[in-house]
């Protein structure tokens, strides 16, 4: 593996998407977005998914210098359309407008239509929470499931993330309504790794462990069966009629015309009322995790395993396949000549 | 089964909470509630529940003559606690309180807290997409699942509800974060059958489809494992923290205490604009159908068995186990002389 360091990594990515021309102050965050999914231990949408990202503007199914524009909606709720943008800065943009409304009318809904991937959606639930606002956001996808009794790929995996502040740190929980993400099913795959539940159904139709088989037929199972299903469907519905973009059936598989919702709250009129709002969240998770010790098990609270691989990277660096790493950099050499100075930089362990 | 009407139900169920005291109309409303998730094939949440909550008002878990009163908030978020009342009239109130909201703010968000078992979730998703609504909201519940990897009860299945109007009826999902309901569980066991698929631990530890397993050792599966592990306790933290109530950990079985959220948009500033996003969500629907009919199968749009089993019991009536209608009419007797004309409309065939 190539260790880097959150700092070289967003420089280069930074440096990429400047150079394909995006504005400095967008690529720097867009950069980071990236960084920090790789860095909280979500490769499969950080380093390991910015080629096909840097292709998709190359081949204008993300149009960079789109800015998203308000189209409708009146006073807490508001519809943005995405124009196509990158999924990321949109996604923040729109989040952090969400924030902007909570602040006058104690919660605020946008909903962001013709928007493109926004990789990983806890990145929004941290940010929001960070800051101090609950946060519920999700999206659609292109159809990558069957809906729960049948074999056609009609709904969406549509990720939805939970988010509020926490002493110290946020509780913050990602979910694809699949049982597993794509990203997984890739990064298994790519390990020679099996699930260690039933994800999908193979070509045969079973239930299987197998990522290839998944990947190949592309079913992939519901979260909790009929329920997933079911969540899916409405996580749909809600996203696209209320943004008036486009449902997961008119979503082609490069996803250029993803909707999104973004709910915040600004619960408490001042600041010592959204205090005691977060010691009553924190107060909540300690008894949970009180009672599990009691048996000497461990209570698994929403955000824990990003923290861990947050600090882990923060200590030991951030590892990046080599194949990747090599893909990023032939970004530039295909259009630019090499960094050497970025080569050097990364250390060569494991 | 004692076959019965909806008038005949509900006319007599509002007749017992009348006589244990409550308001004649908030009486009609409850009875109606009890009856319509009766009608809606949810017996569990209907009928079959009415004595527990006779009960439950008689031994002051559930205050009737309590009204919910708002206690914070501002715009279009506020904050309302039940004073314990009876479930199904608070949320009731909740989710007009929110719609009110909405039609000022273009969304609104009520948060109860103290208030006690809503019954059946869906009731007030219908409500609100019926009258043009969409509508997101869910309760907490006492601890009755122990969160993935642990063998403790600290999580609840805090059912969820996401309703959306289409055309010509609304679109809802109502669905615990147990892979079962424990209604489901109850009934279940009541005529004897067993789970389709693992729901809960028995009591060696083991995943298990019998129903008796899982109500003795009240472990229940989380809907996705650790998926609807993790989204049991974020809807928890949000529900009692936004409401400033208590969270699963801090409640009784018998769930005096509960906290609730509604959710609820005004997407559109005129009635036009409205029915076009009526439309975008009907032929979203109709999209996935066409798709799936093309192999033969069928798409199964959320809310689709409520609506059968509404027609059915339309037009055959509404069938009650005789032990849950004899324990109805001993409440009656209980306190009061036995109402004879009840008996006699009552048909009894199978």
């Amino acid at each position: 593996m190539i260790r880097t360091t959150f700092d070289e990594l967003s420089t280069l990515l930074a440096t990429i998407l400047q150079k394909e021309g995006m504005d400095q102050t967008q690529a720097i965050t867009c950069a980071a977005i990236f960084a920090e999914n790789t860095r909280d231990g979500v490769a499969s949408h950080g380093v390991n998914r910015f080629v096909r990202f840097i292709n998709q503007i190359r081949d204008g199914v993300i149009d960079i210098q789109a800015l998203p524009v308000r189209v409708g909606g009146f006073e807490a709720f508001e519809q943005w359309d995405g124009g196509h943008g990158a999924g990321p800065l949109n996604a923040l943009a729109a989040v952090d407008r969400a924030m902007e409304l909570a602040r006058t009318y104690g919660m605020g809904t946008v909903a962001l239509r013709n928007t493109t991937h926004w990789m990983r959606g806890a990145t929004y639930g941290w940010h929001a929470a960070s800051l101090g606002y609950p946060c519920i956001c999700w999206t659609n996808t292109t159809a990558n499931m069957p809906p729960w009794g049948t074999a056609t790929n009609v709904i969406g995996n549509n990720p939805i993330v939970f988010a509020i502040p926490g002493q110290p740190q946020p509780f913050v929980l990602d979910m694809a309504l699949s049982q597993f993400s794509y990203g997984k099913l890739e990064t298994l795959r790519r390990n020679g790794d099996q699930l260690p539940y039933a994800g999908g159904f193979d070509r045969l139709g079973n239930l299987t462990t197998d990522p290839t088989e998944i990947l190949t037929t592309k079913r992939m199972l519901p979260v909790g069966m009929w329920k997933g299903s079911g969540l899916s469907i409405m996580l749909d519905l809600f996203a696209s009629s209320l943004s008036g973009g486009s449902p997961t059936v008119s979503i082609p598989t490069s996803e250029p015309n993803v909707s999104q919702l973004f709910i915040t709250f600004h619960a408490g009129q001042d600041a010592q009322e959204r205090q005691a709002r977060r010691e009553m969240v924190d107060s909540a998770i300690r008894a949970m995790q009180e009672l599990c010790s009691i048996t000497g098990e461990h209570f698994p609270f929403p955000g824990e395993g990003t923290l861990r691989r947050r600090n882990q990277s923060d200590e030991d660096g951030i590892y990046v396949h080599p194949e990747v790493y090599q893909g990023i950099l032939e970004l530039m050499g295909s259009r630019h000549s090499f960094a050497p100075e970025l080569r050097q930089n990364s250390h060569i362990p494991t």
